[in-house]
């Protein structure tokens, strides 16, 4: 982290760290939708990568507002959780675990997002970017709504499906 | 992963995944107290720390009523969110910007711990173990309550004292 004089300084730090964050889940998406075997599963995933676009735009548009260069910095976090949903997709685990084990690896990531905008926009708010905050919400409504959808995924008939080998869940 | 032939593979990887996310928050812990500015935001950490130990012996009981070996895998998730929250701990920030990054830092631990003891929790129910889905339900709870417990601290003086740089929010 550069050297910090401000909360407006943590602030873009962290900014940057999420703009790399959504880059990176932009890239492992694909993969996800690749290796998911239910077709409901698929078309969150499908959804979610295109939401995960548009939260690019946001985060470029805060930027903007803040004057500041819109580029990311190495995030550590995201990566790590990355790096155990890769071993999810590299152990040639039966359809219905799979799925299972890639919503579990999913939500992580969509928890660890709710934590980061959470910490953004209550920042934006004490330093009166209220414009920034909102255009952090939406991106925070999203991370949420996708994590939702997960959970209901996950209990309408995927993991069942997991327990008792009965095949992929629709 | 070691081969996986059912979801009670995965179930038992990803509790010790878990179990050895909660080993490394205890050593990050006391680095999080030593740094913190803010009396009530070290006091935080402290009981946080104090609930950490208690959710370790909760996940020796569910691998005891698994019949399985109390052992970690390591955690590259949490392994990454730590590396993180060590940089704002060497970045020399002021003390009010600094408690305010560090109770970034501590949510974004929770909120992983959150989505994983969450899944963990639909797998156990899915898979018949009550038991256990109520131990990690404990811990659930804990760490739902220490988030709320930072948003607070956050939101009742501490980010406002990053702001306008008026000393430790008490």
């Amino acid at each position: 982290m550069p050297e910090v004089h401000s909360l407006h300084d943590v602030f873009v730090h962290e900014l940057r760290d999420m703009y790399n964050a959504e880059q990176q889940i932009t890239k492992a998406l694909p993969k996800l939708i690749k290796a998911a075997e239910s077709e409901d599963l698929r078309e969150a995933f499908e959804t979610h990568l295109d939401e995960t676009h548009s939260q690019i735009d946001r985060l470029e548009q805060a930027f903007d507002l803040l004057d500041e260069k819109a580029r990311g910095v190495a995030c550590d976090g995201m990566s790590g959780i990355l790096s155990e949903g890769r071993m999810v997709l590299e152990d040639g685990m039966p359809g219905p675990i799979r799925d299972a084990a890639l919503i579990g690896a999913a939500q992580r990531v969509e928890h660890y997002e709710t934590a980061v905008y959470g910490t953004l926009i209550a920042w934006a708010k004490a330093m009166g970017q209220n414009q920034i905050a909102d255009l952090l919400t939406s991106n925070l409504q999203e991370e949420k709504n996708a994590d939702e959808k997960l959970s209901q995924l996950a209990e309408s008939g995927i993991n069942d499906s997991a327990v008792h080998g009965n095949g992929a869940a629709r």
